[in-house]
C-alpha cells in the first residue's frame, strides 16, 4: 500500500465531524516534526489550527487545508461506514477522502520525498491547516490568517487541497473564487382574510414583480477570469397554511455568486432600488461570505499546471466557478494562490470516495509542483 | 330571559362541533313538532339534517342554517367556558353564539310566534338545517337539496340565518355570494447547487414574472351586484432550508373570489393562458367551491330589508362579499334567497359572542318577514 493511501486511511479513521479534528493534526505534525518543521499550535474556541514552517525567507510556499469533514448523513444509507476507510472497485470510501484527508496525506507524503531530495531547499515550506473549513468557518484559517498578517507574514504561493477536479483527476484548478454574498429578505403585507383583500395588503402579490424583476437582472457580464455575477433566490415562504388568510409576510433567502465586476457594496445598493423602486415594506438582513479573488496566470499556476500534465497527461483548466473555500482568507496574505484535488463529484454526499490510483499521482503534483518553485 | 335568549343558550350548551349536531336538531323538531311541522330527519354520513315544513303550496318559505360551529381553540383562551353560556357586559358568549346558534333559536321563536298569530298561513313554512356547514360541507345541505330537487321541491323564499351584520345589528343583508374556486399551482424546475445555476433552473424565478402579471390582472369589473373578482395567492412555498441549493419547485395555493361577470370555466382558461405564455412546467389543480348566485331585490329583500327598519332603525345595506355559505347550494332551488343574522365580528374567535340586545330583534325581524311573505 502506498504510503499516501496509508495515511488517508488513517485520517479518514478519525471521525473529525466539524470543528473536530479528533487528532488528525496531531498525526501531520508528528510527521512534520521528524521533517525539522517549527509548529504553532493555534486552537481558537473548540477549533484546532496549527501553522507550520521549514527553511528560511522567500518564496514562502504553503500548503493549506481541513481535517473536518461534514456529517456523515444516515449511517444506513452508507454502504460501508464512512469512518472505516473501504476499498471498493478501484475506489478508497470513506468521509472526507475527497474532501479533503486525500490531499492532507498527500501534502505530508510529497514533503517528505521533497524533503529528502532537497534537504536544503529554497526559501520557506509552510502548512496553515485547520478543523473549522467546513462549519462556520469563525475560528479557523481566518483567524490563524489575521495572526500571521499581525506578524506580517506573507505567502509567495499556497496551495489548498480542495477538490477541483471535475471529470477527470487533474483536469481543473481553480485559480480564484467569485464572492458570495447573502440576504434573507423579509416583505411586509397585512394579513387578512382572503375574501376581504381590500382590507389586506397581500405581500406575495407586492413583491412578485420585483422578484421578476431581479430574476431578468444582468448584473455584470463576468470577464476573463470569472462568469457573471447571479443571483438565486433559494428560499420562499409565505402563507398560515389556511387557504383562505392573505398572509401579513414573505420571506425570502437568496444569494449573489458575484465576480470582481461588482462588489458586496455595488450589489447591494443595486438590489435596493430594485425593491425600493417597487415601493416594497421590507426588512433585509445581508451577510458576505466572502469576496471574488483570483490569482493571474504565473509562477504557481504555471508550476502546478506543468506538474499536472507530466503527472497524469492532462492539461488542466484554471476556473473560478463553484461554491466557497478558505482560499477567501487566505488570498488575503498571499500573492499567488490556487486549489488543487482529487475529483469532487462525491464530496458532502453519502459514499463519498476517492479514486484509489489518483492519490499517488495527487502527491506527486504537489512534489513536481515543490521541486519547481523551490528548487 | 326571553324565550329566543334561552333556547340560544340550550344550543350553546351542546358542543356541536362540526359534523357533530349534539341534540341541537332534535331540541329543533321538538318545538316544531308541537306546531304542527313535519319532520323529514335526513343523515348522511355521520351528518345530521333534517327538513320540516307546515302548511300547503306556495309561496315556500324556507328558514335554513346549521347547528355545527367551529372548533373552540385553545380553551384556556377563552374567558368563559365556548359551552358554557355566559352573559358579560351585556353579551352572550359561547362558540356558536353568533354563528348561528341565536339565528336558529330566532327561527324557532318567530315561527312560534307567527302560527299563534296566523295558525292558517298562507303557503308552507319550512326548514332546512344541517350539521355540516362549518366543515367538508358535502353531506350536508348540498344533499339535503339534491334530494328536493329530485322530488320537484322549489323554494320561493329562503333566509340563511348566517351573520351578515357588520357594524350595526341590521346593517347588511346578503343578496348573494361571489363565486369561489381554489387552485394548487407546482411549478417545476431543476434542482441544483446555488453555485451551479446554469445546471439548475430556478422554478420561483421562472414562476416570478407569471405571478407579477396574474397579480396585475383585471379580471373583471364587477358589476351591480358584485365587486370585481379577486385573485389572492395565500400561500407560496419553495426551498430546501438549505440556503445553497436551487430548490426544485415551487408550490402556490391561490383563490378566485368571482362575481357573474365570469365563470369558473373562462377563469381557468385565462389563468392557464397566463401560465403557458411564461412558458411554465406546471401541475395545477383545481377546487371549485361554489359558483356565484345573487338574488335580485324583489319580494324578498323588501320584506326582510322594511321588517329591519320597522325593527331595528336601520336601513340595510344589500351586498355580496365575504365567505362562502350553504346559501350556494340551496340557491339552486331557491328563487329567491338572502341571509340574515347578527353582528359577525367574533365569529370563528375566541370569545365568540352576540348582543343579547340583538336576539329578540332578529327573532323580531324573522317574525315580521313571515308576516310580510305568508300573510
Amino acid at each position: 500500500m502506498s504510503s499516501t493511501l496509508e495515511l488517508t486511511r488513517a485520517l479518514i479513521r478519525q471521525d473529525s465531524i466539524t470543528p473536530r479534528d479528533e487528532g488528525c493534526q496531531d498525526m501531520m505534525i508528528t510527521r512534520l516534526e521528524d521533517l525539522g518543521f517549527t509548529i504553532e499550535r493555534m486552537p481558537f474556541g473548540d477549533v484546532s489550527n496549527f501553522w507550520a514552517h521549514r527553511g528560511h525567507g522567500a518564496p514562502v510556499l504553503c500548503f493549506a487545508g481541513h481535517t473536518d469533514v461534514v456529517p456523515t448523513g444516515p449511517l444506513d444509507k452508507w454502504d460501508s461506514h464512512p469512518f472505516e476507510p473501504t476499498i471498493r472497485h478501484g475506489h478508497l470510501f470513506g468521509r472526507g477522502a475527497a474532501d479533503m484527508k486525500a490531499s492532507l496525506a498527500a501534502f505530508i507524503t510529497a514533503s517528505e520525498r521533497f524533503i529528502a531530495a532537497n534537504p536544503e531547499h529554497a526559501g520557506t515550506l509552510a502548512f496553515l491547516i485547520t478543523s473549522d473549513e467546513e462549519g462556520v468557518a469563525a475560528d479557523g484559517t481566518v483567524r490563524v490568517v489575521d495572526a500571521l498578517a499581525a506578524r506580517g507574514q506573507q505567502l509567495d504561493y499556497c496551495i489548498v487541497g480542495e477538490p477541483t477536479s471535475s471529470q477527470v483527476f487533474g483536469d481543473t484548478i481553480k485559480n480564484g473564487r467569485r464572492g458570495s454574498l447573502s440576504g434573507h429578505l423579509i416583505v411586509h403585507g397585512i394579513q387578512g382574510h382572503i375574501a376581504y383583500p381590500h382590507l389586506a395588503k397581500n405581500p406575495i402579490h407586492l413583491v412578485a414583480p420585483a422578484l421578476a424583476e431581479l430574476a431578468a437582472e444582468v448584473w455584470d457580464h463576468g470577464n476573463d477570469y470569472f462568469p457573471p455575477t447571479s443571483w438565486q433566490v433559494s428560499n420562499i415562504h409565505a402563507g398560515t397554511g389556511a387557504t383562505n388568510v392573505i398572509p401579513g409576510s414573505c420571506e425570502i433567502k437568496f444569494n449573489f455568486r458575484f465576480s470582481t465586476e461588482n462588489t458586496a457594496e455595488s450589489l447591494k445598493d443595486r438590489l435596493h432600488a430594485i425593491l425600493d423602486k417597487h415601493q416594497l415594506a421590507y426588512e433585509l438582513h445581508w451577510a458576505l461570505s466572502g469576496n471574488p479573488f483570483i490569482t493571474a496566470p504565473g509562477a504557481l499556476t504555471d508550476a502546478i499546471s506543468q506538474a499536472i500534465v507530466d503527472t497524469c497527461g492532462v492539461t488542466p483548466e484554471l476556473n473560478t466557478t463553484g461554491g466557497t473555500s478558505d482560499g477567501r482568507f487566505i488570498k488575503r496574505i498571499a500573492r499567488e494562490l490556487v486549489e488543487f484535488g482529487p475529483i469532487n463529484a462525491s464530496i458532502h454526499k453519502l459514499n463519498e470516495c476517492v479514486c484509489v490510483d489518483d492519490i499517488e499521482p495527487l502527491a506527486c503534483v504537489y512534489e513536481k509542483t515543490l521541486h519547481t518553485l523551490l528548487r
